[in-house]
């Protein structure tokens, strides 16, 4: 066997039903669930629907599958990658945007309705305000379950998506520093994204006012594992030797004192100036919408990767749907 | 040949276009427009295509045929069923759920809204607030139309899917004892599966708090046919001999004095003590959503069939759709 | 090759990847884009889609395809054709309908979210309240763009479905006197329409109310041109020698006073009376939604081609679609 058929094998994904598949009929509630084997195993399948968009656009895998997307808060983007995810793959698409989150005295119960849903669906995304929803919801249904955010709890596909990014665009994880900037105590995509690196031979800067600092549970949690992590509140001190940054956007409305949020908001804007202290190799990130924490006169830059983030989500959702119904 | 032979024959729905087929093309607009051997071909298609979906999951049936689902009120349930039912044959829809109903002088009226929508889908879905307005529609259109409920008047693919789901439960209708519980005089689904079970040889029990008694006029109705029909204000009196209880929900809104409401409540809401007492083999059916009157603990009793009744719903709907298309 | 050969040979598009199409990757923003011969082919395309459809409904020239149908204001009869025309070609819709549109300053640009869903999409669908803004986001994706309608700017599609309903329906456009009723000032239709028949050898009636009367900058641009405009206040001055009549709506708000509305309505009413003036052969055009500029009445006649007009759109769209995505 010839390398390259060696190769080919080894990234060789049949295509069929297979039962016995790792991940047939698993919900995907948390990062926490999955090994490193299976993160592994995950990006190797979205690499492969990366491969194949590429060469044929779309494909039947998943033709006759039906994907019920409840979305119980209004997220355009995640919906519409889900949607793009399925459609690729040829199944089709129950949307349930227009759900209203209400207390069980005045309507149906989140169980009852995941239970109603399995009745039409094939698998069933769930987006909902609060913690724990899609755990919840796990209970109640035999059909496979992915949490698409919930409220403050976890966004599991998104810390895949952040992190196949990062593995697409510079080929490895261990041995990078990740700079994070930003708004770090309320951003749930840092949060899942620490953790999931801390697994990686990877060194943490964390970059932000003092008041949005990363929580300390994290830290402490990461801290634990060995991996080294470094709090900083000037970007320029490590924009030089970062081979990720890693922006998440300083919302006003965190401040007591406008004064100090003009004070400091400034200090963590990507520019052209920003990008010429980087290294030349390196992958900024956002996991958007942007306002202004990017100055658009760096989207042109071949670093700048959060357009092709969201691409990278769109595989990594395909991939999620193909292993949960049992056909990658 | 073979008695199993047989029996595949006597099921089998050969697919194709049949133009001569007893539904091409006709509107869905009451249960009151199906003879018996109407409701007997629209089951057996709709067993036909529980079966293909156990099978196989979903077929090309109506592949290339759009489905306008047009909703002027929301349905997340009956919309997502259509779709569900549409999709899993092949074919595709077109949603429209953000029609606001509005008067002639404001917007467009529902005959011009049909007759643009009949360019292009192949057949239209319709639920609207008001009594009579899928007969209406129907004369503006030369597509088949189904009405997916309009307002007080009639909701015809749920009528027929409670139906099926007794046939489905218990193996047949003649000869049953079908207890209606709860409010039993603005539920628009019992009235209708009321007058679908008079055509049968059964037995109605209606159990009701006084002010929601089951009107004359459709008591009047059923009795000219000569259906036996009970009235009962006490659950526990007919519970042992019901092979089918039908639960609604009681509103508080509809008691002037809520203590009336707090008396009466508890007095139709489903246990498992109530259970215990039931038959062994018998349905428990609610048309849902549900709130309280069923509790959560009966969910898993086999005898509770409310949410097989949804997916029975999908096969209806599935039967309905490739007849009136003429595929079926 | 007999007479019917060569024409069946003349009128065969052959499907299948032509990237070297006119049309491939190709922005659909106005109408002012197009060549006379541009014009031709499309329409080409569109009546070989009406033929397809009616020959088998639905073919898979654009299977694994998908359009972003993203609108940023309700237009329910727009958004349906897109959807109508796609899924009739085999491709798949990702429906965005609830972009609230926000400034930037609290919401993500219009140039962002192009750039996130041309990682998703194949060609995108663009409905918007501010004039340019489909020129603007067709800078920013290297996905073909659709104008949907853009504020009081264009909505070509719109004009060349109008354009095509003519020569459907009378076989020709040279020759023809088209005459407009209505409001000429705000109609962004009629302004299109009039800009993309100048090209033709046509005589131009303008019949509106004295402050509705069509912008003076369009009447100049057109009189360069060389086509004849003619204005009248009264339709029954030209009724009698109109080709083509195209009806839009008077609206009472742009009257300050109201008695001035009631004076001159119904004026511009067409009803069985005025039918009965018009030619044999002619065609009554409207954009729809129709209040009451046409009587009902006048709906069965067979010069009425307003329905077929939203049919006509939907064959119109679907040329467009697999035209810019190279597959026409």
């Amino acid at each position: 066997m010839t390398q390259e058929e060696e190769k080919v094998r080894a990234t060789h994904i049949p295509f069929g039903d297979q039962r016995d598949a790792p991940f047939y009929g698993r919900d995907i509630v948390s990062v926490r669930q999955f090994t490193d084997d299976d993160l592994t195993y995950i990006f190797d399948v979205a690499h492969e629907m990366q491969q194949m968009v590429a060469r044929i656009g779309a494909f039947d895998l998943l033709k006759g599958k039906l994907l019920a997307n409840l979305f119980y808060e209004p997220s355009t983007r995640t919906s519409s990658s889900f949607t793009a995810a399925m459609e690729r793959l040829g199944g089709s698409v129950i949307p349930i945007n227009e759900v209203t989150y209400s207390s069980v005295s005045k309507g149906e119960s989140l169980p009852d309705t995941v239970r109603s849903l399995e009745a039409y669906a094939d698998v069933i995304v769930l987006r909902h305000p609060e913690k724990g929803a899609t755990a919840l919801a796990a209970q109640y249904t035999k059909k496979p379950i992915i949490n698409a955010g919930d409220g403050v709890g976890e966004h599991p596909t998104q810390a895949l998506l952040d992190l196949f990014t990062i593995l697409e665009e510079l080929g490895e994880v261990d041995g990078l520093t990740v700079t994070m900037v930003g708004d770090l105590k309320y951003g749930r995509t840092v949060h899942s994204l620490a953790r999931l690196l801390s697994r990686y031979d990877v060194t943490l800067n964390y970059v932000s006012p003092d008041i949005l600092r990363m929580p300390e549970s994290i830290v402490a949690e990461i801290e634990n594992g060995g991996t080294p992590q470094i709090v900083h509140t000037n970007l320029d001190d490590v924009i030089a030797d970062s081979d990720v940054v890693y922006v998440t956007r300083v919302q006003k409305e965190r401040f007591e004192n406008p004064a100090d949020y003009d004070a400091v908001s400034g200090a963590y804007v990507i520019t052209p100036e920003t990008m010429k202290v980087a290294k030349d190799r390196m992958a900024l990130l956002h996991p958007l919408p942007r306002v202004n924490e990017i100055s658009i006169d760096v989207d042109d830059d071949p670093r700048a990767a959060y357009f092709r983030q969201m691409e990278y989500g769109m595989y990594v959702r395909m991939a999620l749907l193909a292993l949960v119904l049992g056909k990658a």
